[in-house]
């Protein structure tokens, strides 16, 4: 294995795939695994792939699990109040010292997305197969790498403004569906050191996870998001108190022979 | 009173003050109270200020004092933890509609601020009684209004950075401190339709809201947070879904007839 | 006249309405009367609105008429190379020191807004008449106030993305056209102490500066703009030098006996 | 020559590197041999680093220099009104295609960053030596990697607030000085395609740019600005007019057919 493999869990409700036939018929190994795979063929070496699902045991994201995550990738529909808050705490923990979250359409209500927007992240919606042109509005961003102008997803829900999240960090794209709405359904944002995109692409009632296109923004943003833990921000993030005496005389000389500055500053 | 003043609820933890000789010898009637007057001093018949504590039932912010603000100020210390989860709750509902919050300083760390952030709100601190520069970086802020380019608080808590917040809106204040730290000390977000400002100036043992300048910012923040609740859009907050026939049609004709448009669109 | 009230300065290329007769029939009095008149519709005395066009000495915008304008409105086409650089700069140095600039469909060619952007400012478009749906991305922003959640224009010439523009400083409308495309139609930027708002809807072959809507996100935008130029900072943006012995000690009491503070700081 | 090498071309003005000999002790062979030194210590063969003056032909920035340059770094102070305002402009035309731009020191005034920030990017400043400490505010950023919280520059020049420039679309260095002033010392601006860098640090009378920590944020910001030109968008950057007939119907079938779909959207 590439040791500079970028480590990806891929989070899956899982649900809808064994109740739901239709849903079923178009991921029979579960959304997950196609979302994994989509994530493998466009990464090859590049990435460890592993995935998760509700019902394993803290829902397959135990301390270790995610210690050894460099991005996961979450989504969810039907469950998102059965997702424990214990796991939701750790998985924030993990975003704001490192680690990338990817987050795919009705994900935008699951518990962790809003507890990472401070907002309700509501949106407007109407599920009738509509076509969704997907507008590249931030080419030089690497979720839009190898992308064009823009593509078409034949048949989608419709996602639409207004959608309650703070403004983005950056805006990567804007779809347009057949009904006349607009939605921002490509958004990085930045919180404590992690990177997170959210992409809305991806009804479990179309085979949206198998179009080339939204495959290759989903790793896109992966690679983007994946830069890893920082381990020397750790400390930054549980505040640091600098006592009386560490700080800096104003010709910065006090501090060359003082031996706690790296501590205050390292 | 004026109609269209602006409805302030000022809120303060009033504990130190209380317990504190030190804090109540500087803020006898609580920092609360300082603010208050601050805040009228600058505002006049534009502001209809009250004040409300921890202490208080539902931490004097039940639902019809909330539903009658338009701008509610937070200074939080020691008692962080004892603020009832429902009660922020309500706030950040109050918020996201609409309603404006001004924090104060070690509020940085309110379950309300982290809640609305998304991230711990922790910084770098060394309580030494210190000189702070404020600076202005922003001057077109409405934050920011009547200031000079920078102004001295003679003694201050010291908050350096890095401060885990996300990347404000608008960044309107840097502050330096005698140490040779650095500190974003005024911060606008907007979060749902409403407006935050974080403010870092104001320790318990220093009379900084007396300080003129103090003053006036949080009159400022005060002023541009409060655009009030937007009735229209409490729908929007709910999530809005449009049903297959509301959309528009490519030319827009099938709309003219259609009663359930105005619901979809307005 | 209320001496509170907004100077505006509407600017009108005034060029197709005098030679193309479709345009004429539109705007017999030429687009800048009707953007003007919808500006005074909705701000009254609130407002006290003069007009400029292209063919007049130095384009309507001598020194004095600028040093009287809180805000200038911009729409030009098929002339934006006519326009003196002299002038250009003139008005870009009064935006940098705080007057706002709404700029209007194809004025994103201007020399102006390119000049404060900084980018080629270029689209994508298509002239043939079509269902535009403007979408508010942004209900707390002054520029969206009264407006519905979206409203469409009938017939509107197509502007889509990508729009090669910095990423706007607050994204408040998207719009969406019978074609599929989608573009960023309402823009707001802050440059020096001056704040832009682009609002792409009113194409000269189309009554688009009739519809109410629309004359009332011009209207609002104007309020937004006008917070006039802040004169304490008309040195700022001259650069300053602060000589050794201006700056503070450590403890800021040499300041106190400082006469030159003032300069420094004020 | 490792094919995937970033390509740098680093300008220096070296003019005063040959009129002044405080400069020259300093610098003997030009600062921009420094810089170049420091890129190439740090990126090694991930880098192909040249450099150019402003004394050769155009500047050494003729056409196929810059068509082989993934990222320029930019040092002027004395003479920015010699720069040819051809070659400003072919610089900008690279940088909105993607070409990255470092901007160090007083070139925060050369034609080229103003061009870009469309400001007058004036800013408040004192060469008295002064002690700089650089402030990290935002450790995810790919500009901040492998450097502490802080680090100090013994001395410097003070460059402070307010600084012209429109807010940086990602803040990552906040720099104090001895005198109290603050500046945000380092700043990331997305045009076009292309990124820009502004890092403040790099007086030509201090030997700043042999500092390890400075070089490593010079040669972290060539490579986050390396992401090289993008072929696809040139044409997008010359406006794309998409003839009635191109666009999608509703259900998106017309395009299947559509031969000239692909020049529309790709």
């Amino acid at each position: 294995m590439d040791p500079a493999a970028v480590r990806v869990t891929v989070w899956g409700e899982n649900l809808q795939e064994k109740t739901d036939p239709p849903v079923r018929a178009i991921y029979p190994l579960g959304m997950h695994t196609t979302i994994a795979e989509g994530i493998r063929e466009h990464l090859g070496t590049a990435a460890e792939v592993r995935t998760a699902t509700l019902d394993q045991p803290e829902h397959g994201l135990a301390e270790d699990v995610l210690a050894n995550t460099d991005v996961l990738t979450w989504w969810g529909h039907r469950a998102h109040e059965e997702v424990d808050d214990r796991v939701v705490d750790r998985v924030q923990q993990r975003v704001l010292l490192g680690m990338g979250l990817v987050v795919l359409h009705s994900a935008h209500r699951s518990k962790i997305f809003r507890r990472l927007m401070g907002t309700t992240c509501l949106l407007r919606w109407r599920d009738a197969g509509e076509r969704e042109v997907v507008w590249n509005v931030n080419p030089g961003h690497a979720a839009a790498r190898g992308l064009p102008d823009a593509f078409v997803i034949p048949q989608q829900e419709m996602y639409g403004e207004y959608f309650d999240i703070p403004q983005p960090d950056e805006l990567v794209f804007i779809s347009s569906y057949a009904g006349g709405e607009v939605f921002r359904s490509g958004c990085a944002f930045h919180r404590g050191q992690g990177r997170i995109f959210y992409f809305s692409p991806g009804h479990e009632t179309h085979p949206v996870y198998y179009q080339p296109e939204v495959r290759r923004v989903i790793a896109n943003a992966v690679r983007w998001a994946g830069v890893g833990p920082l381990p020397a921000y750790a400390t930054a993030l549980q505040g640091v108190n600098s006592p009386t005496g560490w700080y800096l005389t104003p010709t910065g000389e006090a501090l060359a022979g003082d031996e706690t500055h790296p501590r205050a500053y390292a």
